[in-house]
């Protein structure tokens, strides 16, 4: 292994456009500039190459390729992540997913279908839903973000509540690993073939290799689905009833709570017919069968109401129903009208602790003078805090740093956990330790140097500095 | 580390002895003895010694000092599993987890236990039931099976087909490591961790360490349940049911098939009232709430008659639910009264192939001369033909070596799996090859080792010889 030195990486970038074509390699500052990071706001670094391979064998090229040359390499499907996994490091080589994004299968009898990693997920979705089935995992990028993302960082969604979270949905997967070779994890059956490695590579945040094909589990579109919108004067009175609908053995498919202050800027944005003055609203979709998801949703409006909601509407229509799902899946989006930098933090607590961790988060807030929204997935206790802020304040960049690390230490205390479905990225790698012993945390990264010996598959991310 | 000597062995107990107290500790022949082997009746061999361990400080000081001694030791359960995975091997020291039986903590409110690795499956369920809740992987054999070997196998159930098996329910386990350290994998919130051991660990076979423990998913009991049993005079109308149910779009939370020589025994021991001359019959069993049930309950009857039942029955009671259960899981236990040796297999394909793979395995077994009777679990495609046999006539013997073979391949000829429940064990080390490339096994040797350096934990398990 030579190191790569710039004639090195002039070599290099031959090679691969020898091995896949010009095109396929992309190497011009200007090129390059479009790939320096994903959705976390606060790392950012552009790669030394990009790479576009169209199947399984040109991604383990690259990869034998960059191993020749002792290059890191970077898997990135639609840069929609959160914590800084799609974040090149300094002079690596970005393998995009982009051009393998095809639906290479659909089993609508065993509810399977076979895609290849730059599949964008909501593709999934529509390639089946002729035959009555969907792909459940929704992240709220679900319209732009990959399986192949999705993949590494477990995403979930407003609708794994009751379906779970990606590791749920995928059966099997093709992988190149740090060596180019190419191995095959988990298969089409239901059941788990034996010792199923699946588990482990979905939420390896692309540090074990490059997963290039997934063989997913559908989902039957249910019969009924009914949407409720409980509105809320008193943010506690909000989180007791997410606690207490779950309680009445009621198991929505989604349960997301949205605060005032993105209430009012998804307003502003869509004109919903929101009460300004609300504190907070409950979304809870029931879905079933048409006389189960009724019985259910009336229970849930009892709840509701009992645990002080003001009022407890219904989407009359599909249309209605979209909008509610609009507003909630823009959300987040609408809140860059309240200030130039946005960052959402991501943590999962047990659901009895969401009142008081809420308030926790609050008092946090003020402490460290933070502009704080909430929108999230209130059923599973998936917290997500937006940080309102100016990134080119350093002042107020170093309060947000140290409000960000005191709400995963809350989460930790309440029983919870640093990252829901965002990743640990380049973000959370020194989070890592709030959860993790020594022993803990070094397993870890003995688990890591099994699958790339050599460190060059997406160093830096998930695991903190040993 | 020095080899085990005679010698060394006596020092050995005498240490184990001092740290665990000498009732924790067995050493002579008749009492090793019943600890030489698990429900595989192919493979039996008596360990050098028996520990008993009461918590996970006692078990990790067992670990460290097999290490010392250069000793493998073998975790086991209630020995209930199917593939071998329990059998010592030679010389070993089996670390035993009945003492760890107890339930840590409930959590109903955020639907969680916690319990030890020797508590049994079903006493998880009775120390949650008062609060409408169960642990829903329920294995035929969850009277006495425990939450550790469970885990170990990734086991399911009837009702894995809606609920999922083992590795779903599974949020959080502590492992003791093949060194004696201490780790923690996963956690107690709905959403996985970052960077979530728990999905490899699940079903690992104790091949990377010793799980004492584990925070588990708690599900609601439904409001509703309905058990149809569909009788068929066809066994072909029977599989064709199945899959024209759930394409329906219905989910029974168990789908289970018995054909007629299982059935004759099962009427013969429990007097069911089955009709003597029906080929198979279908439990079929719809969950929720009660309108939904009902409704669900209907299409299945539906489709049931479409496909050529001859009749189908409702249990009326929960007494003749109870009935009906029973049968479906001391089903495998009347074939005793067929044959000196029973085993049953364990494939899994996908749905849809289930007509044509379970000709294949009749024809198989007309081939090989093997009487094969069959009861499964349908709905997931899990197949588990039992073979009826005699374990001391070494031709048939060979004949049933043959058969189980060629059912594998069949399956996996299907898109399907060796195992769907029991395991990998001693049984299929070498049937791995069916189902993995090399470069595939390989990682798997590599990542076992990762947890295993000196190869003392469980070895002999799981994988093929390199």
């Amino acid at each position: 292994m030579m190191l790569c030195t710039e004639i090195g990486l002039a070599q290099l970038e031959q090679e691969l456009a020898l091995a896949l074509g010009p095109d396929a390699v992309l190497s011009s500052p200007a090129d390059v500039l479009a790939y320096d990071g994903d959705a976390y706001p606060a790392a950012r670094q552009a790669p030394a190459l990009v790479t576009l391979p169209t199947c399984t064998e040109q991604v383990s090229t690259v990869v034998r390729l960059c191993n020749r040359y002792g290059t890191p390499f970077v898997p990135r499907g639609a840069g929609t992540g959160l914590s800084g996994g799609a974040t090149p490091s300094p002079g690596s080589v970005v393998i995009s997913l982009a051009r393998m994004n095809r639906v290479l299968e659909v089993d609508p009898e065993n509810r399977r279908a076979v895609v290849e990693a730059g599949c964008p997920n909501i593709a999934v979705s529509r390639a089946v839903e002729a035959y009555g089935l969907h792909y459940a995992p929704d992240p709220s990028s679900q319209t732009v973000c990959t399986i192949g993302g999705n993949i590494a960082e477990n995403a979930g969604g407003p609708h794994t509540l009751k379906y779970g979270v990606t590791v749920n949905h995928v059966l099997g997967v093709t992988m190149v690993l740090a060596d180019g070779s190419i191995v095959t994890a988990g298969g089409k059956a239901d059941d788990p073939g034996a010792f199923d490695l699946v588990g482990v590579i979905v939420g390896s945040e692309g540090t074990f290799g490059i997963v290039t094909e997934a063989t997913l589990r559908l989902t039957p579109l249910p019969q009924a689905v009914r949407t409720l919108l409980a509105i809320y004067d008193r943010v506690e009175s909000c989180t007791s009833s997410v606690v207490a609908i779950v309680g009445a053995g009621v198991l929505p498919c989604a349960l997301e709570m949205i605060d005032q202050t993105i209430l009012l800027a998804i307003e502003d944005a869509f004109q919903m017919g929101f009460p300004g003055d609300a504190r907070a609203v409950l979304t809870i979709e029931l879905d079933g069968s048409e006389a189960g998801s009724a019985e259910e949703a009336a229970i849930a409006r009892e709840v509701c109401l009992q645990h002080g909601a003001r009022e407890v509407r219904e989407a009359a229509t599909p249309e209605e129903r979209a909008r509610l799902w609009l507003a909630r899946k823009k959300g987040v989006g609408t809140t860059g009208r309240l200030a130039s930098t946005i960052v959402t933090q991501d943590g999962a607590i047990p659901r009895s602790r969401l009142p008081d961790v809420l308030s926790g988060i609050a008092e946090c807030a003020e402490r460290h003078r933070i502009r704080v929204c909430n929108i999230f997935h209130a059923g599973d206790g998936n917290l997500h805090p937006c940080v309102l802020y100016d990134q080119a304040d350093p002042d107020e960049s170093a309060r947000v740093h140290a409000f960000n690390e005191d709400v995963l230490r809350l989460c930790v205390e309440a029983g919870g956990t640093i990252t829901g479905e965002h990743g640990v990225g380049i973000e959370k790698r020194e989070a890592m330790r709030l959860m993790f012993s020594e022993p803990d945390l070094q397993l870890m990264h003995r688990l890591r140097e099994t699958f790339d010996p050599e460190g060059l598959c997406n160093p830096g991310k998930m695991l903190p500095c040993p």
